[in-house]
């Protein structure tokens, strides 16, 4: 048996994990952040291409460096990247490699628990604080092409598991039975199975499946929509219903086949729906079509919002629109290595589309006795609008 | 269509909902703490029966009250709830309701993030603060009869599930392929499909296969063995090999069926297998045998895990034990609302057996060039031992 230590950063990453770096020195310098260290998941992935258990430090002067508890066996040649017991080890192990102890760290206090962040400052009792989220987000808001790349391989394998849908349905089946099938699907096409979110308010499996009345149901979590669940301790998505004719169900199944992630909602339907169902699903394409339209570098994401708006009001759906009896408070929200980046496409935004930036746009209706309709896809900022990276048909089908 | 608001906490469980909320206060008590104010979404359900977003305040003369943001809708009446837009309200709604505001709080420093705490400690600038941990932590380690009820219940479907396992695997099958077909059975069983576990080093789908030399590869997170996974982002578990003759397969999947868990491990063999990893799986049972005879109320912790230690130095298989390459710190830990609950079995324990305490106890070995074998059960704390409440066979059966 062969045993060939892995590359902690692969030689093919490595110019793309600098440009990440400094990226994040550019917003660092912006922000009057002195350095920032590094331990949530998605940004420990982001600075180095994989999850390890550990620390990364980026400084205005050096190559990141990378504090490793765990797995043991890296080979880090080439790389600045030291084996650690716990975090205290780090000062000294700065000075021994002649690089200076920050004096100004910025930290991620939405990530990070309290006991965490508490300790860290410890470990620097000579330091001054600050919160690194807003440079971390400003980062990783704009994509690089590898990582558009990567959110576009995701965009195709997820349309070709949505493909498989209409042949996974069954007279009589559940939502719940549906929905499994779909994850199974989903699988086999290589979705990694888990959904990286950030913050305890979005707890679910592999997305959500809402069929009927369920979809009115309200949910403590921050998605868009609710479903009832199973259980009172995941009261989210399928509710364990037969499926019947003259009803919708809405597929929002997770699009991660590698660190990133694509997020796609289509709608399919059992025997006929009311009209009220069907306009309101053409003035959610419409929308996308005005989002795909307007939403290029400059514009301000605020506006996006206020445009659906608009739309959804000349067409008398404004009761509908993002739920009937509990509303959420946007209509789209940033992609990337979390289903829950920046910017979240709310009324009271004050960011601006940037070129590279990755967003879902999803302009839902809850129509009460029939289900959700709307449609849901991925998008890249670019100069010429809105190019989506979910290219898959969607008028509503019948299963 | 009728739409009836559910009941908060229902009827059934509000006696279960006290009784837990007086064990909190005991421990506060001899913690000597105020008040607790909890907003984790273990704590949440522990102290409602439900997940929803929003605070649990327990204080000593009270009955808990709930301060509830999402979802609207519920029904409260019987119960001490208020809905607020944000913690903000809490002080003002205390007041307006004869309800002291505590001068000393603890909060949840291992769960929530910096932010969250900051920004709850500003909300009451009179009062000092504690860590909830140690007392949350403390009360649920001892399980109520209700709690045992439903563990029980998750055993027993993760069973059924189990013993569809051999009538899953197919000639020429991944590794992947096997566990996306025992995730699909285990949700058909009911397996709400969510991990919930303490923390963010334990990120996974629905648990673990390990297939032949892959239970050997280290992994950043907590779990007891490793796997490389399938991609940099999510370092653990199958990695898509085709399984051949000689080797074993491990199956440690979700047991989570109610808001509780089980949790379970058993090994299946791929033609036959070197005579060491048979005796190092005897070895295992052997260990879970001495284990269930000492585990009683009163028996230290630290000591289970000398005495597993004593029986593999014994068989002089101690290179094998708890990984080979990468080894864990532990042989078990807690479990119940989470899968990493309190006491975790080290050598370092300072915790005393107590009578109604879940624990899983998975005593594992990593044969170089084979594969993982060993038993994983999870056991209730009794007067006369160890009770299992995963009940299924442990020899390794060939698939």
């Amino acid at each position: 048996m062969t045993s060939e230590r892995p590359q902690f950063i692969p030689a093919e990453l490595r110019e793309e994990i600098l440009m990440r770096a400094d990226r994040i020195k550019e917003i660092m310098d912006h922000n009057g952040i002195g350095a920032i260290l590094l331990a949530g998941n998605a940004n420990i992935y982001y600075t180095s291409g994989r999850f390890f258990r550990g620390y990364t430090l980026i400084t205005p002067d050096s190559d990141p460096v990378y504090f490793i508890i765990r797995p043991i066996g890296y080979d880090t040649e080439g790389v600045k990247a030291f084996y650690i017991r716990k975090p205290e080890q780090i000062p000294n192990l700065l000075t021994e490699n002649a690089i200076a102890i920050p004096d100004h760290i910025a930290l991620e206090y939405d990530e990070l628990t309290y006991s965490e962040v508490s300790r860290l400052k410890a470990v620097f009792p000579q330091a001054e604080f600050a919160d690194a989220a807003p440079t971390m987000r400003r980062a990783r808001m704009q994509k690089t092409p590898y990582e558009i790349k990567m959110m576009t391989v995701d965009g195709l394998h997820q349309c070709a598991a949505y493909r498989r849908i209409p042949h996974i349905y069954k007279e009589d089946m559940t939502d719940l039975e549906f929905q499994i099938e779909i994850e199974r699907v989903l699988r086999l096409e290589g979705c990694l199975g888990h959904s990286r979110m950030a913050g305890r308010l979005m707890e679910i499996n592999l997305g959500s499946v809402l069929y009927g009345v369920n979809a009115d149901a309200p949910t403590p979590y921050e998605f868009a929509l609710g479903g009832a669940g199973v259980d009172p301790s995941l009261p989210v998505g399928a509710d364990g219903s037969i499926m019947h004719a003259g009803h919708t169900v809405m597929v929002d199944m997770n699009g991660g086949f590698n660190g990133y992630q694509s997020d796609m909602t289509r709608v399919w339907r059992i025997g006929d729906i009311p009209d009220l169902a069907v306009k309101a699903h053409e003035c959610s394409r419409r929308i996308l079509r005005r989002m795909e339209e307007i939403g290029k570098p400059g514009y301000l994401v605020a506006d996006l919002y206020h445009e659906a708006m608009k739309i959804v009001e000349e067409e008398k759906l404004a009761d509908y629109f993002m739920g009937h009896t509990q509303k959420a408070g946007f209509i789209g929200h940033g992609v990337g290595i979390e289903l829950n980046e920046q910017p979240a496409i709310t009324p009271r935004s004050k960011e601006t589309l940037l070129d590279s930036m990755t967003i879902a746009i999803e302009p839902k209706f809850v129509i009460p006795g029939v289900g959700a309709v709307g449609v849901e896809n991925t998008y890249i900022v670019t100069e010429d609008g809105l190019r989506s990276i979910t290219p898959f048909p969607e008028e509503i089908q019948e299963l």
